[in-house]
This record gives C-alpha cells, sequence and structure tokens, in this order.
C-alpha cells in the first residue's frame, strides 16, 4: 500500500509548523515557510492569504463539522449524545496529516505565547459554536454550555492520545469518546 | 453614609475603560487615560507599567483569592465546595468600584477584539489556576477541569447579574454561589 504523500497545501503546514518550532513564530517569514515546503511565494498566497491564516485555516472546518454532527443528531438525543455525534463527524475528517502534525504543532505552541494565545481562543471559538448549536436543538443555556466544555476536553485529551500512539488503525474518534465518557462519569464526582 | 470616592488607581482605570468603550482601545493614549482622571502622566506610571497592565492588573489579585479559597478549604469539602470557598474569597473583595465599572467594562469589550480576546485569556487563567489548585487537594484531573470550568462559569454569571442591579446590599457572592448551585444542578441533565 502506497504510503500517504502531502500535497502542496499540506507541505505548507508541515514546513510553518516545524519553522515555528525551531525558531519561533514571529521569526518565521512566509518565504522561508514556501522554500521548506519546496514551492514559491506565489503557491503559498494560492493557498493562504499570511502566516496567520495558515494557523486557523483548520479552524473553520472543525467547527463546521462539529456544529453539523450537532444539529443532525436524532431529535432525542441528549446533549452529550448530540456532542458525541459533533466530536465524531470532526474526528473521522482527522487524517494521518493531522496525526504526524501533532507532536510538532504541540511543540511549536509550547515554544510561543502567541501560538498559545491563539491556540486557546481556538478551543473559546470551538466551544462556543458547540454551545450555540445545541441551544439552537433547544438544550437550556448553562446545560449546553457545559455539554460543549466537555465537548472541548474530549477533543483535546483524545487528540493528545492520539498524536503519542505509533500505530494507528482505528482513527481519532475512539479516542474522543472515550475521553468524553470519563469526563461524564467525572461529573458524578463535584 | 459618605459615598464611596474612587482614589487615583481606581479613577485611572474608570477613565481608561470609558474611553476604550468611546473610542476603541488602540485609539487611547495613557495621557489621553491620565487627563480623564485628573492626574499627570508620571501618576499612570506610578500605578500601571503600560495601558494593557491596566487591564489585567485585577487578574492577579483575583486568581491569588481564588486559589487561596480553595486551598484553604476544609480537606473534607467537596470539588465544588472547595471552588464555592475559592468564588466566595474571590467575590467578597470586589466592592462599588467593580460593580460601577461592570456596565462601561462589558461596553468597552463589546467594541474590541482586542479586550475580547484578553478577556477571553483572562477567564482561561483563571480556570488553570483553579485547576491546579483542585489538583494540589487531591482531586483527579478531569474533576478538576470540570470544577474549575463550573467556577469561572459560575463567577461569570453571577457578576454579569451583579451589575445589572441598581441597588446592592449583598454584595457579589451570593449572585456567583447561586450561579454555581444552578450549574451544579444542570449537570444532571447532559
Amino acid at each position: 500500500m502506497a504510503r500517504w504523500q502531502p500535497g502542496a497545501r499540506d507541505r505548507l503546514v508541515m514546513a510553518a509548523v516545524d519553522l515555528f518550532a525551531d525558531q519561533g513564530y514571529d521569526n518565521t517569514t512566509v518565504a522561508q515557510i514556501a522554500d521548506r515546503a519546496g514551492v514559491t511565494k506565489s503557491t503559498f498566497f494560492r493557498y493562504f492569504p499570511d502566516k496567520r491564516e495558515l494557523l486557523v485555516a483548520g479552524q473553520e472546518t472543525l467547527c463546521r463539522l462539529l456544529v453539523e454532527g450537532i444539529t443532525e443528531a436524532p431529535p432525542d438525543a441528549t446533549p452529550l449524545e448530540a456532542v458525541a455525534a459533533g466530536l465524531e463527524q470532526a474526528s473521522n475528517a482527522m487524517g494521518p496529516m493531522n496525526r504526524e502534525l501533532g507532536p510538532r504543532l504541540k511543540a511549536a505552541i509550547a515554544a510561543s505565547t502567541e501560538l498559545q494565545e491563539r491556540d486557546t481562543l481556538k478551543s473559546v471559538g470551538l466551544a462556543n459554536a458547540m454551545t450555540e448549536a445545541l441551544e439552537a436543538r433547544g438544550v437550556p443555556t448553562p446545560v449546553a454550555h457545559l455539554a460543549a466544555e466537555l465537548g472541548v476536553l474530549a477533543f483535546k485529551q483524545g487528540y493528545a492520545q492520539w498524536i503519542t500512539l505509533d500505530h494507528d488503525e482505528a482513527g481519532l474518534a475512539p479516542h474522543v469518546l472515550k475521553a468524553l465518557k470519563a469526563l461524564h462519569t467525572a461529573t458524578t464526582s463535584l
């Protein structure tokens, strides 16, 4: 079976994350990213308007999938079952590129206050999107908030576990859903 | 009974928040803030190193009080009882200045993406501090996370209610503790 080969867009993301980790976000230029990815600067700009956008590009897709999953869950699903449906939809869109990128992205974030702030704001953005999708299902606001927070924590914890695996057969979803179940259980020990 | 009279430091904070609300955070200078507060620029710098610091100044105190309350709660307190102790300690430090400032701060934040991001990062910082304080009590990580998130939500909801009151006798704490109780109840509907 052929090994997964990233296209230009994925190569740009990986090159950028490696450079951010090595020399910091602020010190990295678009020219350096394009160079490392083996493409021209104008190819970079075909995919991303700027360096920052490269980082948030995945967030909109993630948000959309989480919201879709929640919205399309059966009407009688509990709030957390709806969140689980959103998480499953989003997790299934994460492939080998995301898994290979994980440890490097983690290193880049650890090395940069700016990236830590971006990452935090991203999490809050995902939680807000899920809260609104749950409210649109008629879930009362405090319950929607809680269910969304649990969803974000589960996604983070499942992802953190997934990217440490040497081999991956089942994908991200089982890790995230297991984390969600554990968090639900934890609510009984508050 | 004498009406509450703010000192120079509080006047600087109120002047800054008013100017941020009127003309935006980026467009406001230290000179304008000092001028509106009726003090010199060098007085401003006696209290704050810069414009941004003025906004985060309160956060360290808040963090410290939340953590103190959690740490000093009785050993047999549940995670949420410890959080309630932290919230009570922090709430009791909020006086008329904080209440009068509330609606203006809200307007300033609504008008500025930069302040929204600052505010979001502040909430996450408080949640992290509470999570660590709970873990130090031996609370398992997922439960600590959840309890801290509930604490931050309760603080925000209680504060939002408190600043809408025309008269205030009892202070912030009862509003925050009531919100925490409602959130705890909400966990049974997940």
